[in-house]
């Protein structure tokens, strides 16, 4: 696509397009990176970007700036195609969307698929190979299920629902519209609830349900537990990783992110906008205020606060735990410290 | 369900009904919580249960309760069902059995299933769409097995087991009775045996299998590793949650608990009556006594006595973790005031 | 397989036999470990190894042994047929190997895998039951895919590949030669890439690929994340244990080793050579030099030099750590002697 064409078509979309020059209007092929791309390749920066200084002798045929002098004066004596947008990232984004838009491989029902004679498929579906679908279930129109699929019985799926390869979905789970479910994610599975009893673990049957609003994204091998009584509930375009555990009962608010391995156990509860980075943990029942960041690793036993940065384990404020890390590193010296001050005194 | 049928029904459990009221006798739906609950359900509170006070204003048409006179008054003042129990979350469990039991979905062999003409399949089995069993494995009557699902070669399956979708067993591994396994576990797959040469890592084989006791139940995910020789062995009636890793040779008891993303190293061996909360790890061929409970993301890297509580990385005695943990946050203060001590010796 | 023929087999292999004594040249049916081992078994011992008392007590019916006269003596006294080797470890997988050969179990290409006509398929390959491949994959000769498992379009295949049931493999990866992907692994889905937007996450399109070179091995449920552009790229010959998260445009050397429940972030490098125990877990963009060494649960959240050794959350070099955890467990003292130290002071 002519680099001209490219940026009609972002004058639509939201990232803000400012100022461009077509340079030698480029015909590209897709996106790189500002050190790998080609001359058929288009790539971005984004204010304060440590890669800046790459723009100097990158090979891009286009590149994706921030409003910056600086910037713009190094496009223009390398001759560059270039354009500033108020968001470069949600430019690029943009970019690699008209570049290379996503296919929709499978169309129609493979006649491999397991379809059960009351299952209410919608308009323009695709069902791909040795997929299963079970009694009662509902999958609105636009919806595609890769090969492999397993879908139990009374599932929703909302429209345009994606559903990758080998993903589980249990019974009675309701998806809203738009939602993604990467490959071996498992759904509404049965939530770990068992009681102590002298003859050992009894099993508390999960007769509850998990509700995935409208935009969640859940990655792959990722599972959301359904609990023994009402609902998992996940908040309208939360986006959650690989890998991760979500409990059953929890509840998150709306735009939550969660990245690979988090663990979530029952009852817990977070707010709007919540974003958890890698292999966090968040204990039982534990209330996690709107926004709050928890930095990887971290190990929320305990309510937090809206707007909270927290870290570590038990999770403190970040700025504390930082400090108390670098702390940590010197013990050795001040234990030292300690007993010589102890030693003076009792000398 | 009519209250008063149910309350007959439980007689016959193991929970230790002590005294009801039927009130109104109300026809009961399913259960729910205490504050979630509609007239048409039922729900619990457990001895010193933080929402008791909702006990004031529940919908709920029936309450199971501890023998607490204060508890009974409200019941009884508000004219609910009710009734007390010995174990009131055991009772809670057999009533949600009673309202919702679980439905056999599937039933007889699907004609897509492939299941190699030297398998040998007991009665009363259920094998869903798509799945496959291969040459010389053993499915014992009564057992389940949902769509997707793949079994290799000489698996045995004891009476009345189920897997779940798109689960595999890999090669000898063999079940007792009632096991459970959920949606995309992987038992019997090789453990991660690599030696160390000039040339590279090369593979040492696993020869080995894995065996689940009676009633062993491992979640969604979860990996359990075949060792190079002998066997990985989980003991009767332990329960795994999700996304669970047991490693090559790894021995447990009977009637341990893992929650969520626990690790366990090769050849670790666990007592009976283990508990691990999330993300807890345990080394390589550490020794776990008997009823030990360790916290979550606790690192066991050394034996542990039977009936310790351990926490922390790596894991020390629950309270002094606590102490400490709170003493870490105090670092900056504790490396200030050495320092101004320091300073004063020397002045 | 007799003692005498083991022996004359393992001449051709690379562990470098030494010395060694028939016995009674038992018929050896397996291996085993040496407190295990029956008549009919071998087993084996390294130098230092705990286990070496064994050797006056096992029931092994052959022994291999590291060139230690004090072990070659108890074998001779006990008249068990025995042998040396400069890497006993290694002996010991090339005796498993010739004891138990893996088994090719499928062959060929059932008739219920569902293969798109315009997929290249090589010589002597086997696909299992119920196994999909998109559009213009490539599938190269002696490779094995097992049962379940889903190949998406454009993806390529080396030689000798083993997939296992119920694994993924996403639009564009490319895999050497002899790589083996484990049961429910997902190799080349899209990163977790999301901008953020006054209307919430916006996905950034994944338009890269994953690349395995020769002989890589990726464990069961493990997740390979493809970038938004450029390449994820694993190195030849790194193993990677189960449930292990790649990010997407992470990069690793030769040889690395990443046991299980690792997580790598984002454009996370890797030198050669690298070894991640488990539950480690990599920051965005970090590099980490060849040969570096991290034990369990650490957090590597900035650049690690070559050949380092390193612990903890944040990671700091072993030694240091191992100090710093001792004077972690004595920080309630250390508050305590600070307090009476400052309370004599200002006395």
């Amino acid at each position: 696509m002519r680099f001209s064409k490219l940026i009609t078509d972002l004058q639509k979309g939201s990232s803000g397009l400012e100022a461009s020059e077509l340079g030698t209007d480029p015909d590209l092929l897709s996106g790189a990176s500002i050190e790998q791309a080609l001359s058929n390749q288009i790539c971005f920066l984004e204010a304060g970007n440590s890669l800046s200084k790459e723009l100097n002798s990158t090979k891009a045929g286009a590149v994706i700036i921030p409003s910056q002098e600086d910037l713009i004066e190094i496009a223009q004596r390398r001759e560059l195609a270039w354009a500033t947008f108020k968001n470069p990232r949600l430019a690029f984004a943009e970019v690699l969307e008209l570049l290379q838009p996503t296919p929709q491989n499978i169309s129609g029902i493979h006649p491999s698929a397991v379809i059960h004679e009351n299952v209410f498929l919608g308009d323009n579906i695709s069902i791909g190979a040795n997929v299963f679908i079970g009694n009662g279930s509902r999958i609105a129109s636009k919806s595609v299920i890769y090969p492999g699929a397993v879908i139990y019985e009374n599932v929703i799926l909302g429209e345009a629902c994606i559903v990758h390869a080998n993903a589980v979905i249990h019974p009675r789970t309701k998806l809203g519209k738009k939602c993604v479910i990467h490959s071996n994610a498992v759904i509404g599975s049965e939530g770990f609830g068992f009681v102590p009893t002298p003859n050992g673990w009894r099993k508390m049957p999960q007769t509850g349900r998990v509700v995935l609003q409208d935009e969640v994204e859940i990655g792959c091998g990722s599972n959301i537990d359904r609990p023994a009584v009402g609902e998992t509930f996940i908040g309208a375009g939360t986006k959650i990783d690989n890998l991760v555990q979500i409990g059953h009962g929890v509840t998150t608010g709306k735009d939550c992110a969660m990245a690979a391995q988090v663990g979530i156990a029952g009852g817990a509860r977070l707010g709007n906008g919540v974003i958890l980075a890698g292999q966090v943990g968040v204990g039982n029942r534990v209330k996690v205020g709107d926004r709050v960041v928890a930095s990887s690793k971290c190990g929320i036993h305990s309510d937090v606060a809206p707007d909270q940065v927290v870290s570590g384990f038990p999770a403190i404020p970040n700025r504390l735990w930082l400090r108390c890390s670098i702390a940590f590193s010197k013990l050795p010296e001040m234990a030292k410290t300690i007993k010589e001050l102890t030693k003076r005194e009792t000398s």
